[in-house]
């Protein structure tokens, strides 16, 4: 197995390029591209060659900057800004649903626009550190959750979780699995299990690759292997990522988590979601308010959309994402601390300015 | 998509030889392959091209009336005995742990001893007609489990299931899959959902193939997605079929029925086991003593194992089987009936002689 030794998303400033590895060929080949043209990035993005809505956050402010970087010096700032929409506006355009893509565009936008007195060259020099910044504070979001994660569970725990919540969607650590990454720098001896998540296999692809690349004790299991995992009491806790969390605490993430929440607590298995701030939406009250997205048969129905496996014309269900109701959920990790039922109080607490 | 319109298990009498359909080859192509020789009776036995106990039972009994059929009618009974238990013990060496195998094959050596003083040509008439009951007691078991199950349910019930506990595993109707069937004739518009049920799939290349050429309303989905299913209010009634219940009602099925029912369970969804009375072990008290088999982990790496979807080495989870504890079962429907909690006496006093 080849190791992961580069991080997720880089910006190389010698070369001015945005360096990912392309996650559309994880595991069979770790293959490192250095982006220099927006079109390209427009395209990675598009592709999901990077993938995970932090990370997408962090590759936009790369993206916008390396873009901003090639308008002339010499132009006046209403020319410069012209530009520099353009760019914006065709990077937001690669992945409309990502929330963290134009959350980072429109961060590095009121940059420009609050700076309109400077220089392009000076205006150049403040995208560059912003987009840093992005990433340095989605590093820092991820690594707060770990230790707020890591103070839920003991040294060789069995820990548990669904899809990739990992360093490959994030610039480092990543959320579910930022508990993980710190309590093996521990020695924590952590015996890790991943879900291999149908249909797109996320789990077995991305999460077991990238803990086990870094030296981390995984073991993989279908989706259907949870509750025979648990009864054999080899699961202390399980922790997952999120898409979206409602006021009332109630998470939306990748399909079959709320399973395995319902599953942990018939086995007395403490279920934690793990939930930067941007995930959590104020405006949506209940989970019933989080509207699910249904993805095409063919995920289902072929392997690498190349060998059939079921019946041709057969009626596919296949939602993207589920709800896990809040009493399912024994607390969510922010990186601001760790909220408990009541989750309307608790999270408005946490976040309050 | 090719109908199904063939038993899973026939003798024709006219040329001789076993039919079955090669179910290595479902749903792609539906193959029909008549078996003469011993040789081959063995062959599909051991590759799987029929599958399911009871199915596996029946062949069985065809199996060795066939191989009997062809010793010379001239022989001494003890001439012809020897020649018959060669052929038993062969065949019964095609699949060691199917306890249907070996339980036809002793039924149709019993007959054989219980008639020393009847002529070769007595004695293979009456195997004839033995491995004829056999099978349409296996039809009427499963018939009986159907009517059962029926009573359980109402027209237009969203109906889930998991694995294949269906026709193609018995001689007709299944058992998890008979109320569907019956539903179906006495036009239920029933509504069923079928597991995909990794890591073999057999849910889907089976149960929703088997289903939807007859004409049933199928719904594919992956093993994670109950949850999503339930919480829809989609299902009404979950059937799955079981390899063993012990005396107090644990059952082990394929590997992901026992979440299956905690999720159920927290839905308020009715979760029942179809078991023949062969499957019942009044011999073991508890799941706590059915021993689990571990399978091999490139069944969850490798898809028909030909391409990679995981990492090289990584450590898998596999079992071919789990427990449902007694208490996330709602009733077992029998042949004989239907037995609720406590399950020690209602199953004993099912099968009482």
């Amino acid at each position: 197995m080849q190791i992961l030794d580069i991080e997720t998303v880089e910006l190389i400033d010698e070369i001015s390029a945005l360096r990912i590895i392309d996650q559309t060929l994880l595991p069979g080949e770790v293959k490192i591209i250095d982006l220099k043209e927006i079109e390209d990035i427009w395209q990675a993005i598009y592709l999901l060659q990077v993938r995970g809505a932090p990370a997408i956050g962090v590759a936009a402010g790369f993206g916008i900057y390396l873009a901003a970087k090639k308008i002339s010096d010499d132009l006046s700032y209403d020319d410069f800004y012209k530009e520099f929409v353009k760019a914006k506006d065709y990077l937001n355009s690669s992945r409309p649903t990502a929330v963290n893509l134009s959350w980072a565009l429109n961060r590095m936008d009121d940059l420009v626009k609050m700076n309109s007195d400077k220089t392009v060259k000076e205006i150049k020099k403040m995208l560059h550190d912003e987009s840093v910044l992005i990433k340095e504070e989605d590093t820092a979001m991820c690594k707060s959750i770990g230790e707020y994660g890591l103070s839920l569970i003991k040294p060789g725990d069995g820990l548990l979780t669904h899809c990739n919540a990992g360093q490959l969607a994030t610039s480092k650590y990543g959320t579910a699995t930022a508990p993980m990454y710190l309590g093996y720098e521990k020695g924590y001896n952590l015996k890790i299990y991943c879900d291999e998540t149908r249909p797109l296999l996320q789990g077995a692809r991305l999460t077991a690759y990238e803990l086990s690349s870094k030296g981390l004790d995984v073991t993989l299991q279908c989706d259907n292997m949870v509750s025979a995992l648990m009864r054999e009491g080899k699961i202390n806790a399980v922790f997952v990522g999120c898409d979206r969390v409602a006021a009332n605490g109630d998470a939306a993430n990748k399909i079959g988590t709320s399973g395995v929440a319902i599953i942990a607590k018939h086995y007395g298995v403490p279920f934690y979601v793990c939930a930067p701030s941007s995930t959590i939406d104020f405006n949506i009250k209940t989970g019933d308010d989080i509207v699910i997205e249904q993805r095409k048969p063919e995920e289902v129905t072929e392997m690498w959309y190349k060998e059939r496996m079921a019946p041709n014309d057969i009626k596919v269900y296949n939602p993207a994402f589920d709800v896990t109701d809040n009493d399912l959920i024994t607390a969510i990790v922010t990186e601001k601390g760790i909220a408990k039922a009541p989750y309307t109080e608790s999270l408005k607490e946490l976040f309050k300015k």
